[in-house]
C-alpha cells in the first residue's frame, strides 16, 4: 500500500509491546505528520540510548554508566540486596522510593521449557556479589507466579549456608484492592498472614 | 528513576497513539534488550522516513516521491477522485484494492472549534485538480461523523455547477456486522437504502 520505507517502519513499530498493526500504522502517521516535535526528537532519543545505555556489570540494570547509578550511590546500604526479574521491576521499586539497598536483575526466570538456566540469569554473578560485598539480607522480589516462585526457591537453596538472611515479599491484598476481585490464593495468603490492629 | 536518556525515550514513545506510560516503558526495555534486531533497525527506518517521505503536491498523500505512486500511476483513472480525511483512510481503501481512481487527502475535517478552515484542508488545491484534470466524479469518502458530514456538505456545495458528479459512500450494515450491535442511525440508513434481492 504505502511506500516501502513507511511499511518497514510500521512493521518494526508493530514489534513493540502494546502496538498492534493498526496502532503501528497510526503511530507512523503521527510521526510523519509531526516531524519536528515527534519524529526528530524520537530519532535523537533512540540514537542516544543506542549509543549510551549499557548493562551494569554488577547488577545488570540498564543505565548510561557502569556501575549504574544505583550501584554507584554511596548512600545505598550495600548489605541489602533485592533480586528482581526485570529492569521494569527495578524501576517500579525505585518509583515507589522505598528500597534503600541495591538490586540484582535476573532478566527472567528459570524455565526448562524455554531453556533458561542459572547461567542465563547471571546467578554466579549474584553469588559472587553476595560473597564479596558483605550482603546481610537478600530479598527475593520475584513475581508471585509459578516461574517466579520456582526461581525463588532455587535461589533460596543456593543462598542457604551463606550466612545471609533470605526473605521474600509479603503476599496479601493489594492496597486499594477490593476483596471480591481477588483470587482464592491471594485471599488465603492474606488471611494466613493477618496482622494485629 | 532510570537514566535521563531512557526517561526521555519513554516520554517520546508515550506520545505515540496507542502507547500509555506503562507500555512506553515496556517498549523502551524491549528496544534496549533487543538492540540488533529492534533498536538499530528502528533507528534506520525512522531516519529513512525522516529523510525520504514527503507530502504529495497533488493529493497530499505521504510517499517517498512527489507526485506519489498513486498520482503517478498511469493505470489510474484520472477522471475519478476520492476525497478522504486522512492518509490512514487512503491506506485502508488501497488495502481493499477496490478504487481505481486517484485520491485527495484533506488531512482533517472543517471545525470552527479547532479553527480548521478550508485553507487548512487544501480545498483550493482540490478545486484546482477538479478543474484542470478533467475529473468526472468526486467521491466524498468522509467519516459518517458530524464533522465528516459537515465537511462533505461544504465540499458538495463548492463542487456544485462544476460539471462533476458528487457522490458519497453508502451507509449501511458493515459486512460481518450483527444487527443488534448497530446504532439506530445506521439501521435506519440501511433500511431506507434497502436493495432488491
Amino acid at each position: 500500500m504505502a511506500a516501502v520505507e513507511i511499511e518497514r517502519l510500521a512493521r518494526l513499530l508493530q514489534r513493540l509491546p502494546g502496538l498492534g498493526p493498526r496502532s503501528a500504522r497510526r503511530a507512523v502517521l503521527a510521526l510523519l505528520e509531526k516531524r519536528e516535535v515527534l519524529l526528530e526528537p524520537l530519532l535523537e532519543a533512540l540514537a542516544a540510548c543506542a549509543r549510551e545505555v549499557r548493562r551494569c556489570g554488577l547488577c545488570r540494570n540498564l543505565d548510561v554508566r557502569d556501575p549504574c547509578s544505583v550501584c554507584a550511590d554511596p548512600g545505598r546500604d550495600a548489605g541489602l540486596l533485592c533480586v528482581v526479574e526485570t529492569v521494569e521491576d527495578l524501576w517500579a521499586l525505585e518509583r515507589a522510593g522505598i528500597w534503600k539497598g541495591r538490586y540484582f536483575v535476573l532478566g527472567g526466570t528459570l524455565s526448562a521449557l524455554d531453556a533458561v538456566g542459572p547461567e542465563d540469569l547471571g546467578i554466579d554473578l549474584l553469588m559472587r556479589r553476595v560473597a564479596e560485598e558483605g550482603v546481610r539480607e537478600v530479598v527475593l522480589a520475584l513475581g508471585a507466579t509459578v516461574e517466579g516462585q520456582t526461581t525463588a526457591h532455587y535461589l533460596a537453596e543456593r543462598l542457604r549456608d551463606r550466612g545471609v538472611t533470605v526473605t521474600r515479599l509479603a503476599h496479601g491484598v493489594p492496597v486499594g484492592g477490593e476483596l471480591h476481585y481477588l483470587d482464592e490464593g491471594t485471599l488465603e495468603a492474606a488471611l494466613r498472614a493477618r496482622q494485629p490492629l
